[in-house]
């Protein structure tokens, strides 16, 4: 049971902690979120060939085991008696070697030959490919917010939502102005999707950039969700739950203000701390 | 605000709510998870060309924001000034056709040309699909399982997880005997990635099929879970969170028991209601 605890699945950070209007400089753990690669190899004509079949965001450790599952779930494998090898490249590839005798169908290869959107095989790739996709002038003037604002959303979001939503299993992308006025609401399956209806819906309203507004998530704030936020300019993202260690990175090389664990008035700051707003800062946050 | 109002988005269904040991027939609400596939129509050399570009797993609804909105912050467009067209083909296809001028770079094509693994444009293709790749004999003996094991099951997991993981932004999905004896635990950012190390590592172990198991999941069940899940075998599923619309197809049709919103001593009985053992029905749940 101690197998996840490989030191690579949780990073310490430093952030702001926000309780009703007092701020404190404290410290905080994130869940570790990194690209994987996952290749097979196998004997097509009595060449090897080594095919990309997809790229997940993950949490590094068991990789092998990450990469037989999703092959087998996927269909790609009957099971682990086909494979030869599993070999590690680098810290975020793996090559899983098929056994000589076994035959992949083509047709299984071209369904899985995608590239994760825009994401490269390392973060620091991902998070380049991203801010130079971004080309929105810096905010002006830069948004400012008062916390009272931030610990206010999550009651407006839910409130609404409640009206739509009785089935407990839906996510939700809220945009507020800087006043915490609630903009547009939508709500999907996916997260992913939710923000996605919300920024193509600002997008046919000539609403962007957001950088004079607040994106909230219902949910976690992970990379994709922060990279979708940061194209269509958004300057302020909030989370109900917890943000990844990469959407951190992403947050703070983009000059994004990343707030997580917006509820019961409380919110941590990840980065960006200068938009927000408070006249209590505890003593250890003004060293 | 009431755009998500649109009759889509929630369906009815019976379940069995299991409460302590009673277990009463009722209904509940489920959001409505379907496959959007998103194709994009250009002219490449005089000749309109249509390619698909995504299958996403959404909750139907402003498919048209979702297609822009996906396009956009996944680089493919660079706004809604970029689009002549929206078209919606059936209900789960849309075409957005790109202006005249437009030049879309091959490498986007490239890149994103994928369809979601193993997932046709209509559920029911999909479910057809796992169903003839699933080729387990029938369970033997029929796995049941006690009320009072289910309700047992998350606090068996959450202190696990408490043990390895502080972050409060990670997924788990554990893997328990019939007594409900935690037998492995996967975490990781990704929901899917923690089932697919579950699956990996049990191949590994010749485990497979998990027909004598039950498998928590820490959030919601969603379609792809239960069709990796069935795939490997299982035919118990609890969730901690609520099931999909689509998520209940599959199982009714797998012949999978999944129970959800498994807290508080409390649960629902999605499908599969004769494979949950209790001394307790309400009288409406014996008509």
């Amino acid at each position: 049971m101690k197998e996840n605890a490989n030191g690579k699945d949780i990073s310490p950070c430093k952030v702001y902690r926000v309780s009703g209007s007092e701020v404190c400089e404290t410290s905080d753990l994130l869940s570790v979120e990194e690209p994987l690669e996952i290749r097979v190899s196998s004997l097509v004509e009595k060449q090897m060939l080594t095919q990309q079949i997809a790229v997940t965001m993950r949490t590094p450790g068991q990789d092998s085991d990450l990469a037989l599952g999703f092959l087998f779930t996927e269909g790609v494998l009957s099971g682990s008696e086909d494979v030869k090898e599993i070999k590690t490249i680098g810290c975020n590839v793996i090559d899983v070697v098929l056994k000589d005798h076994v035959q992949v169908d083509p047709a299984i290869f071209a369904r899985h030959s995608f590239v994760a959107s825009s994401c490269g095989v390392c973060g620091k790739r991902s998070i380049d490919a991203v801010k130079t996709r971004r080309n929105y002038k810096a905010a002006n003037p830069f948004p400012r917010v008062d916390a009272n604002i931030i610990h206010s959303l999550p009651e407006k979001l839910r409130s609404i939502q409640m009206a739509f939503s009785t089935t407990g299993g839906i996510h939700a992308s809220g945009l507020f102005d800087l006043q915490g006025e609630l903009l547009s609401l939508k709500e999907d399956v996916g997260r992913h999707n939710a923000l996605d209806k919300l920024i193509g819906a600002c997008a046919r309203q000539n609403m962007l950039p957001l950088d004079q507004h607040i994106v909230l998530f219902s949910g976690r704030a992970s990379f994709e969700l922060v990279q979708k936020a940061a194209h269509a300019g958004a300057t302020i993202l909030a989370a109900v739950g917890a943000p990844s260690s990469l959407a951190v990175q992403l947050a703070e090389e983009s000059g994004v203000t990343l707030l997580g664990f917006v509820r019961d008035n409380r919110f941590n700051i990840y980065t960006g701390v200068s938009a927000v707003e408070s006249d209590h800062f505890c003593a250890s946050s003004k060293q």
